[in-house]
């Protein structure tokens, strides 16, 4: 075996001392890569570390490093008093491997299946779920970004790094802070009428979260769960995740219909609603179906669903209590989240259970992710224990009350001959209803040409018909950014009237 | 009917004007709360608000504004020209709620069922997952918490909240903040030998996140996957929600038998495997047996689940290239986390998925939970770009080598007539075997009455035949923690040796 039986220039691997990388890296990922992808052939001869650290200007050390570690990798074998060998049996497979920039993403085969779970819970229609979502006209769920007070919020966050307290740092209890479960708590009862114990609250990563862990905990494959039509469908992808079938149940001015679920699937395990303010509608549920809801509940042992999304903000009247309050027979999981009140890149809500159900889900939690990030949870806990919360609350009520009627008055005189808009009571979104002659599909596509998002509403139905119309966030746009949006809309529904 | 038909007494619900809640509603509070216990009895008139604002010392508009929201919510009811009443109408069963402080922790009845999934999931033993794990003598996974740069990295936060980018506070990508994807590609083909591009890296709540993802996303009830005997108990819970049967796997020195798995259960569909660093043994696993479960991955369109939990720390030799490195195949999924990097409570870590799988794991976490918390991704990039994480790893391998070292030397001194201790090569933890007359569950039972927190290897086994030993943390503690927990072991092994 001649000494150098590759054609390989060591030479050519010369390390980069301004590299960030160590010299012994560079060296041995360089040799690597080069055995790797046959540049140095099994069974080559590679130099002494002497000659290789004089070619290559390195200390000897940093090539015997370097040498070392491939010989425990198995790449490189030693033959004593002879020299430095790569592996004469390193197998075909191991060789040629294709470097990282030939991985581009791929589809994936046909000979692949991914579990029943995952084909489930991406069997519904979804929206608006994709990449990072810059607040635009009329996207809906996106609270004003620039009215955070993040000077305040910047002051609680560095306080609390201060002085770190250990238990911020540690694995922590997987139901979530205690001190922001105090809080919230304390919060919940004043504003929202929910009746429980700080054990009852689990700190999750925004609603979407509750809801996929109350599917996960609570459903079974075969479980019918009746299901708000129109509705939304965050929450029918998190339920359909658990194999449960979805029981569409109409809504109308009093909200979910029970006396229909009633009457056409009384055995379900589950209802699903939003009663202080109905999405995508924006309907409050009356207290009679409040009450025959909890009682179908009781009477069947089903579990009520009640998500409580945006109700920080109503307008006109009080916020209602919740379902949650009224419940005496343990029946109703509580989901609510600060996305909408605070800004969404928190991830931070709740989820209120039974006593009983309290157990079983924190042990969910812990083996799903033991549990999340402490210190947001420590300065959300501040900030709503210093009045901060309560304040913010009160300045964006008032400011989307005006965006509100500011964003009305426009839709009226602008588009007023060809949708009706009903006055929101709550909310950061409202409902345009379209003339009877537009399709809100039709509208929508259109939109999305003139740079406006804007949902159909026909989008969040499962099979009850609906009057077409159009789901409009305003809460997070200025004067200027709503009248360009509403100049845009205008042109796509001009176009599709000339086209209809 | 009188003018009061009721003997509660309105003048006891006395609003607190230094409460922090607004008079309107305390009183609106009171008198639903005394509607509901029923001391304002269904059909009772109320004062006029005139009156009831005389008796209470509070602006008439206040009663008004509660009597509305009573009146709107179905509790009360206006008789034109006669009065408020409390509705006759109200069903029984929302009379009586009761208060929360009667709202006991209950066991949950055992007419209800949980799913099928949580069953599966909470059918593995579990240890140390509960609550706050508070840094003490010889718990495991925890790393040295007070060597973390505090001051630094709140710098960093202070600098994110200085002008916080929006796409920080709105909602983002479900796969995690892209310069944070690119940070960890960099180091994990730096350090780890990891092949792929950041469209790969998905961002998780740290490594039992990402397990508890891979087993939705990819198992089915009914699926088998080879699982390391003895392993990691996090892991065997996160692959049982799915309904999988996991196979058992003896682990000997050179880490998971293939020819063990290919013999017992060659059809399995996946593989769960700790490489780097074998969880609880310590153990490499060779070259030779990584190639051998590639190729039977890449024949048998099997799933190798590389947990890559703690590598950073090798005191020996070189961190040995991860498994994905050497995959041609794409049959890899690559798990890593921070938690014992920096530190627990941030809750990141990482899933490399092959270029076909990205797609599907990037939609289950959107429907999961839509993303996490964006601005300690945002931090956490920082630190890695500006060289800090690299500089910590370095700093803390010396730290855990060091307290290795004198933890090896006082086992030796103090119990070396008890135990052999394997000097580990690499993380945070280290195995101490035991003489054979001591039964390590016993040792651990009396080492937790003196206060010291020992894990009976046995405790991570399924089936295999294992020698007993202890599974003892030591990188979060200093000369003296460490001391007086050898102590405290010592208490106990004598204990245990006396009753033997």
């Amino acid at each position: 075996m001649s000494k150098h039986t590759t054609t390989f220039d060591l030479a050519a691997i010369m390390p980069d001392p301004a590299s960030k990388q160590s010299l012994y890296h560079q060296l041995y990922h360089a040799l690597r890569l080069a055995i790797l992808d046959g540049r140095l052939g099994r069974g080559a001869r590679l130099p002494s570390t002497r000659e290789l650290s004089a070619t290559l200007g390195v200390a000897r050390n940093t090539v015997m490093t370097a040498f070392d570690q491939l010989l425990a990798e198995g790449y490189l074998e030693s033959r004593v008093g002879d020299g430095t060998y790569v592996s004469p049996s390193l197998p075909d497979e191991l060789l040629h491997v294709r470097p990282p920039d030939r991985f581009p993403p791929q589809p994936l085969p046909a000979t692949e299946q991914l579990s029943a779970r995952y084909r489930a819970i991406t069997s519904a229609p979804m929206g608006g779920y994709s990449d990072v979502q810059i607040p635009r006209a009329f996207g809906t769920g996106i609270p004003a970004l620039d009215a955070f007070p993040y000077a305040l919020w910047a002051r609680l966050v560095a306080r609390q790094w201060r002085a770190p307290q250990p238990q911020l740092l540690t694995y922590g209890d997987a139901a979530g802070y205690r001190p922001l479960r105090d809080a919230i708590t304390e919060y919940l009862g004043t504003a929202r009428g929910v009746r429980c114990t700080a054990d009852q609250v689990l700190i999750t990563a925004g609603s979407q979260h509750a809801l996929d862990l109350v599917a996960q905990v609570l459903l079974d494959p075969g479980d019918t769960v009746w299901f708000e039509d129109p509705g939304y469908r965050g929450a029918r992808a998190a339920l359909l995740g658990s194999g449960a079938q979805l029981h569409p149940v109409p809504v109308d001015h009093e909200g979910l219909s029970v006396a229909h679920g009633l009457s056409t699937c009384p055995t379900a395990r589950m209802a699903y609603v939003t009663p202080s303010h109905q999405y995508p509608t924006g309907v409050t549920m009356s207290l009679a179906r409040r009450l025959a809801l909890l009682e179908w509940a009781q009477e069947s042992n089903a579990w009520i669903l009640e998500d409580d999304y945006d109700s920080e903000y109503r307008y006109l009247g009080r916020p209602l209590s919740s379902l949650q309050g009224l419940d005496k027979a343990n029946r109703v999981l509580y989901i609510g989240t600060f996305s909408k009140v605070l800004y969404p890149g928190l991830r931070l809500g709740y989820l209120v259970t039974p006593p009983a159900l309290t157990a079983p889900f924190t042990r969910a939690l812990q083996l799903a992710h033991r549990h999340l990030s402490v210190f947001d949870q420590a300065v959300l806990a501040d900030f709503i224990n210093e009045g901060h919360f309560a304040r913010h609350i009160r300045r964006m009520r008032a400011l989307y009350a005006e965006r509100q009627d500011c964003f009305v008055r426009t839709l009226q005189q602008e588009l007023g001959d060809y949708l009706t808009v009903d006055c929101a009571e709550a909310g950061l979104h409202l409902v345009a209803w379209l003339s009877p002659n537009l399709v809100d599909h039709a509208v929508a596509q259109a939109a999305r040409q003139q740079g406006v998002e804007v949902a159909p509403i026909s989008a969040y139905t499962m099979q009850s018909p609906v009057r077409a119309g159009l789901v409009l966030g305003y809460a997070m746009l200025d004067e200027a950014e709503m009248r360009a949006g509403v100049q845009g809309l205008k042109r796509a529904v001009i176009q599709v009237e000339g086209k209809g």
